[in-house]
């Protein structure tokens, strides 16, 4: 990973390499790992083996990792270290996106950024906009990093702040966020994305097009069963890209009710899924 | 701890043994340690030691203590070892809140709940509203612990979204949210407040008239320089009370340019600090 590269262009050599919009979210959870990994085993070391097996069965498939830092904080700072060593065995012509929803302020949010990118060694993280402008500058100044930013999450409940009507036209609180982004894009050097969930496929094509050139982290296609077709008619940009397309359980558990070969159908599964992304995009590619 | 009381009374226990309303914010940063605690040394047992000494300093001065998550995961796993042992450190009678301002969905939030509250044994989050009530569950459904939420925060550019008009009423974007959290305090076990920057005055009593009886965690009073009398007389409650003070630099490096003897520069500036509050509320209590 040469740090004269963008986040951007490290992402788009990964989508031209794999051919792949797939993005595999790397979140382990304990009880679903395949029976040879659980117990009596240390959970640091199940994780980092699972993950590492996760990503050599998928690495030639995807175009990003993102592993979310909740299922790994969930087992205290050994989770932390494997962590550590997960970003580790991942290849470095891999863009990985920590999922971190991170929001905070001056000196914390300096310490946020240099922790995640410097010491971590992520190439993006998301992040909240709640706090404003000021408090990501952090990480909007690293012109060789990527800041996603939660624009209309895929949770049911995202409605209760996200869909407000703000300000004098009463757009909706997400769509407000979008467009400050838009503008914070040409301002900032870093390169920056929006999250919006494949399970709100009319706000994201709101979403698109207010931002034709954003890139969009799309949540909400695997086991949250958004529909794939609608998301991607709606979010794809002009050369029918611009999407990250992120599962997980669906991909990373689907062979875990076998025996030591689990690992092929989670193959199998980012295949297929990869598949699918692909088909849609030439049925929706402008002529 | 006992799992049978609510933080809410664990809060209010530590303000009564200790006469205080002071949090103190563990937040190490590595260029600001006493010299003696520098390089050579391993920066996470550098961090235990710090916090060990100021947290031997000044508890029997304060309410609570908050690290903040980010000056710990700035040093990869290690740091997260370091606020493990940190947590350890603290007597069992002082409420931690960890600021994490979290925020996420689902099984991930789940994860975070989990993991922050019962692995590594805090009695407080900090988390964020963007994401909606139904992402906060796993914090909300449980009785023996707290949620803080974010509602103005202290920096300049928190009215980026925090202060945009919403909806008919043209209510500011913080104090929609001070509503609603209001409503989620009367619907869900555990103890809820928020937090309202110092530096805001204004919005601060705007947010104590809704909520008359939540707590309110005030960052902003130390190195961020908001008027602490003005913020204490906009955010105590009836009885005087219901405040978390939060300073962190101003406290925890007061002795740092000092040698060995670092740490009663460090418990004087806490107890001026105490004092300063105490007589506050005095001048302020009700009639």
């Amino acid at each position: 990973m040469s740090e004269a590269t963008t986040f951007r262009e490290r992402l788009a050599s990964a989508v031209e390499r794999n051919q792949s919009l797939l993005c595999v979210g790397l979140d382990p959870v304990l009880g679903k790992l395949p029976a040879s990994l659980r117990a009596p085993r240390d959970p640091a070391r199940a994780i980092v083996e699972f993950n590492a097996r996760v990503i050599e069965a998928t690495a030639d498939l995807v175009c990003a990792y993102k592993p979310n830092l909740g299922f790994y904080l969930a087992h205290g700072a050994a989770g932390a270290a494997a962590l550590e060593e997960t970003r580790r065995r991942i290849p470095a012509q891999i863009p990985v996106i920590l999922d971190a929803k991170v929001g905070d302020l001056g000196h914390t949010s300096e310490a946020y950024a240099a922790g995640y990118y410097d010491e971590w060694g992520f190439d993006a993280v998301t992040v909240n906009p709640y706090l404003g402008e000021d408090s990501l500058e952090p990480f909007l100044r690293r012109p060789d990093k990527g800041v996603i930013i939660l624009c209309k999450t895929s949770n049911p409940g995202s409605g209760d702040f996200q869909d407000l009507p703000v300000g004098d036209q009463g757009l909706p609180l997400s769509l407000t966020v979008a467009e400050r982004v838009s503008d914070w894009s040409g301002r900032w050097p870093a390169s920056l994305g929006l999250v919006v969930g494949a399970t709100y496929s009319d706000q994201l094509a709101a979403v698109r097009q207010r931002c034709p050139d954003l890139p969009i982290l799309l949540p909400g296609v695997g086991a949250q069963a958004g529909d794939l077709d609608a998301a991607l008619r709606a979010g794809l940009d002009r050369s029918s890209a611009g999407l990250i397309v992120n599962a997980s359980r669906s991909i990373i558990f689907a062979g875990s009710d076998l025996g030591e070969a689990w690992a092929e159908p989670v193959r199998a599964a980012a295949m297929a899924l990869r598949e699918s992304i692909n088909s849609a995009r030439g049925n929706h590619s402008p002529a």
